[in-house]
């Protein structure tokens, strides 16, 4: 296995991009990203692209050829990944892989999606796709409705409360408040989530990642090819994926995502590193529960005891374990595909020292996160900053 | 990079299977490859899965994660590689990569589409999605409009005729009558071919593959490895990817597809082969003109003499270049999917000297051409039956 770093970051801004279109979304992050690596189109070997559901929500399908087409790449192999919700992951791990293994020098990897051309019960409907439709969405069960049984369950069996669940999401927007390219710019109250709408109980408006547009794209190197193009070495130094049951009523507890477990222990074995190594983490809060399930199935808390280090705010950016410094999918926005590119470029962002107001102090290693579903996929990613 | 075996193979009948849903025969064409394979579980590294839009036609995305659940295969790293109607190919391509760069060991690819439970018009404009929806599927312009402007301008530059593409669906209903797993069952003339409705001119229905259900799985592993479940080893000696304008205005020319061009060097030139010698190939062939077109941009014929060939039927199985043994899309039916893989199952068949009536004598080296839309992305595979 070769070494390999990330040597170029591109985003757009998430939110209602009422103006654009899927391809201009992909367009605007691959620019970025190209010319942050300061790469040119003919050094790059191969394009993998993540997005969840680009058929049902703009009619394309074929998005990694279409993206390879109009930002210029062809006739380089362009393939589309998808993992539900864990699409821009499992693409990140792909193009590490094609690298890793010696089959490519640089390879792209981007994420997106376009999803406010739906109103709201059409995108219920489509992200639904993402868990069992015959077990699940037929029957009525829709992804916050999903969740709220895994956050009623984790309340009776570790004391939980809505009010911590709510601590999660005022810590997102305050992080979200603090990165110019988060669509949420405003920091929220405890009581405002509290007080904000049941979507599906225990979960309210304010404790659900919104729907959102956008794109984030990187590039990767073989890290002796790498060093030609920057200084600032982010390397990848463990890659973890792992599946779990798709449905939720197979699971043996519906209070831990067992792939989220099994990802992480791969990836921390092959970066050996440690839980005490990781500078920041960025987890899949695609509802408030679920950054709470995350800390803990990553092996940073026993079950049940991540709420304590949130009530201590140990969690904000500042705090001894900084987590979603993005402001996570809950702040940031969730554009489906995109997410897990998204976690990739903050903690890129967080390691080159570029983060501005949310800096986490002496950050050298970062983690990422991503979550198809309710869980039957996970990949877990360490970077680290080695120069 | 490590030299990979084919070790097992399975596959549905391909049709219009109205008892069974997308995981029934998931789970029907995984139990045939594993069995096949003489393969466990436990002995599996990792999952890739090609389906071009179960979200749209059966509501379901994060189809990999759902095979690995339902063939129980958790919680090994299950992936969804999309590239429109050339997404086994890609799976197979991907798995193959695992494998060679050392990652994997042993890893599964899959394809599968469930279509009939859609109409034809809706049918029609999931598959729009493969082009540029933009500029195509929303002006109009559905796949056999698209590949009727090729047909047509193909007839313009070189003489093609009417008959010469209905030859073609005549040879694969042929070879199709010899493949208990194909959709259709019954040898047609050139007549009918020319009576039959005309879906967009020249292109008439019998020019046309159909809708289908199926799937088709296939089990690979390192060369040494694979020796341990098999005597009859069939090594991929190539695999070649390539990428093209999604649209058919962007292309200097609508006679040849570029990245079908690309793709067949790369392979060739990886496995050191010429097309002499290679025994048979299962070419893209969704309409008539396209396994013309695919003869000619693999490098067999030069343009407009794939035809010369044709009416001397040297593509028949008992020709001197076995086009579509199993039928092609045409006669074996094309669940979109499915379609890349299941070119290997036949390609694997012939080379195993398993195909009883429409076995090609002394079958060595077999190749495949799976192509996405009218041509965003071709991949290529060379395979042969090394002991």
């Amino acid at each position: 296995m070769r070494r390999v770093a990330v040597i170029g970051i591109g985003i757009t801004k998430f939110g209602e991009h009422w103006e654009k279109g899927f391809r201009d979304l992909v367009i605007e992050a691959g620019k970025n990203a190209l010319e942050d690596a300061n790469v040119q189109g003919e050094e790059i070997d191969a394009l993998f692209v993540g997005a969840m559901s680009p058929g049902l929500m703009v009619g394309q399908e074929h998005a990694a050829a279409l993206v390879a087409d109009y930002i210029g790449l062809n006739p380089i192999p362009a393939t589309r990944v998808e993992g539900a919700c864990a699409s821009g992951g499992l693409a990140f791990r792909n193009a590490y892989m094609a690298v890793a293994s010696g089959m490519h020098d640089i390879v792209v990897a981007g994420g997106a999606e376009k999803m406010t051309d739906l109103d709201t019960a059409q995108i219920s409907t489509v992200l639904g796709g993402a868990g069992d439709e015959e077990w699940e969405l037929f029957q009525g069960a829709t992804f916050p409705a999903i969740y709220a049984l895994m956050a009623k369950r984790h309340m009776h069996e570790y004391h939980t409360r809505e009010e911590d669940m709510a601590l999660v999401s005022v810590k997102n927007h305050k992080h979200a408040s603090m990165n110019d390219y988060a669509q949420f710019q405003k920091e929220i109250t405890v009581e405002e989530v509290l007080e904000s709408k049941t979507v599906s109980s225990p979960l309210k408006l304010l404790d659900c990642s919104p729907i959102t547009d956008g794109a984030a794209v990187v590039v990767l190197a073989e890290l002796e090819k790498a060093k030609k193009y920057t200084d600032t070495l982010i390397e990848v130094i463990g890659s973890g994926q792992a599946s779990g049951q798709i449905a939720l009523h197979d699971r043996q507890s519906i209070t831990q995502i067992d792939a989220t477990r099994v990802a992480a222990e791969k990836a921390l074995k092959q970066a050996k590193v440690t839980h005490k190594d990781i500078d920041l983490v960025e987890v899949h809060d695609c509802f408030t529960i679920a950054e709470i399930l995350a800390l803990e199935d990553l092996g940073f808390f026993k079950k049940g005891e991540a709420v304590k280090a949130i009530r201590e705010n140990q969690t904000y950016y500042d705090g001894s374990l900084p987590v979603n410094t993005s402001g996570g999918l809950k702040g940031c926005g969730h554009p489906v595909g995109a997410t897990g590119i998204k976690q990739i470029v903050e903690v890129a962002i967080q390691l080159r020292n570029q983060a501005g107001k949310r800096q986490v102090k002496n950050a050298e290693i970062g983690m990422t996160h991503n979550v198809g579903g309710s869980g039957a996929t996970a990949v877990v990613h360490i970077l680290k900053r080695i120069k």
